[in-house]
């Protein structure tokens, strides 16, 4: 059965008496790439003003959240740092909060500064990622001088613009000698859309581990639309689930991230997913709660 | 059943005499790493002054065969160039012989100079590889210079240990801009053997193209256990498959090639496979038609 689609300000005010929590996809949902969606930057000033909680959650693990606000900065949309919840972050409190992550342990870090601030932010030590010595090729191959740190305990894989093979070979290295290393992702984003194309996401980065150890070694993955970033989101924020409202543009990151988590889902188009996907002869198996052309819309409620 | 396990000099006698054209897998059978194995030289020589064809067949992708013979030579085994069959000249001829890839395209490589050597001695040219520009970190991201090449028909996949990310958007790009580029990996190895220890191989450093493309694009895959790779090699050699024998030390990759392809095969212990995986109580599905110790016992022959 096809979902509601909302368009009267009526619809549109018994939604939001019904939330009280939003959780809102960025790109997409609030801006695409530097442009702010029309309308939305009136939408969040009243949320706010009728006191909803406002819980911004992406997927992007290069940026920390301070990286992120000054994002949102630029756009002129007023946010504050706990408001904002990526998945660099949620990796973060995930080890923290949900793995109990060992305060003598390190984490091996493919990824990139944003990450390694966020892992910071939470009191977990690091090694890899932004080092010189890791940001490098291996040449001559040197195959002798990956020697593990004994210290690492967990290998985290985001968005890195440095991956090469001395990071992959290191990474590697401790998820294949030890079994109690653990191995998480980010996120599985295959690729992220820029320039008005797409490049490989830092999904497609982790892949030569994730195959390289396939049938011995699964990495939990972390990002949208994996409950581990609920989990993690709820570990900092306590809110009613049946009172919460997952908002996004993509139905096989943002909807089925809602459905995983048990909280109703809001599609608004304009973004990755198209109505034919959802009102189509063939529709996708991810069904949304709500369908609106977009969050600005919901701008008609405070004139 | 269980394949017969071949002991005695008259089991020996009577499957050297059915073969006419031995086809020879070379880490774990040929030699481990810098040692041959004992006998094997003995062996050769003694194949060769029955007549028989000896056709060396690797999945290594990063060097070429005139690469490979230096490696023979350094063994102190006799073998000349055009016996050897690497993934990297399998590819090379796969795309000049079975797609009749066109004279006035290019072939964007990932993949370090024997990949690019290969594709020469067949008259292929290429771009990408050991460029210069192709082997540096994209800092600061510019996606705006990732400019597809017109000329470009074909993205080939090696082993890189120069991989970065500027090379994935490129080779991303291509495929994603053009249906008609032809994607191949040289091989799908996940895994290669040194230092007593394993590295990610080549397979897994074409998966962030793999991923990124998943359900758009499916890449062609050359090596072992393709029959592709079956295909090239007899584009160069024609032999009598009945009369012809795949010998290796990993059923994953030799074992099944020749099954993929038709022939019988030979499977030697002290390499990859284990006894347990042919005659345990669990026993692989894939089953090689005979197996023996070391293809060095044939030497009992000789004497």
């Amino acid at each position: 059965m096809s979902p509601p689609r909302l368009s009267t300000p009526e619809e549109y005010r018994k939604l939001v008496d019904s939330v009280d929590t939003f959780l809102l996809d960025c790109d997409g949902v609030i801006y695409h790439g530097p442009v702010v969606v029309p309308g939305v930057k009136k939408v969040l000033e009243m949320l706010r003003k009728e006191n909803k909680r406002l819980i911004f959650v992406t997927n992007n693990a290069s940026k920390s959240r301070r990286q992120y606000k000054a994002t949102f900065d630029k756009l002129g949309i007023p946010v504050s740092e706990n408001e904002i919840f990526g998945s660099a972050y949620a990796s973060a409190v995930f080890l923290r909060k949900v793995l109990n992550f060992a305060e003598d342990k390190k984490v091996y870090v493919i990824g990139q500064d944003g990450l390694e601030q966020e892992l910071e932010s939470v009191g977990i030590k690091h090694v890899g990622g932004t080092d010189p010595e890791d940001r490098v090729f291996m040449d001559p191959f040197d195959f002798a001088s990956i020697q593990p740190d004994p210290s690492v305990g967990a290998v985290l894989c985001g968005f890195d613009g440095w991956l090469n093979y001395k990071k992959l070979c290191k990474a590697y290295t401790y998820l294949n000698s030890d079994p109690n290393c653990h191995f998480l992702l980010t996120n599985q984003d295959k690729t992220f859309p820029t320039n008005g194309t797409t490049f490989p996401g830092s999904g497609s980065m982790s892949y030569p581990l994730v195959f390289a150890l396939s049938g011995r070694r699964e990495p939990t993955i972390i990002g949208k639309p994996n409950k581990h970033m609920m989990d993690a989101i709820i570990a900092e924020h306590q809110f009613d689930p049946k009172r919460a409202l997952m908002v996004g543009d993509n139905l096989l990151t943002d909807i089925e991230f809602g459905i995983n988590s048990g909280i109703r889902t809001l599609l608004v188009m304009g973004g990755v997913s198209l109505p034919e996907q959802v009102f189509g002869d063939n529709p996708s198996h991810v069904v949304p709660t709500y369908v609106m052309e977009s969050l600005g819309d919901l701008a008609v409620l405070a004139e």
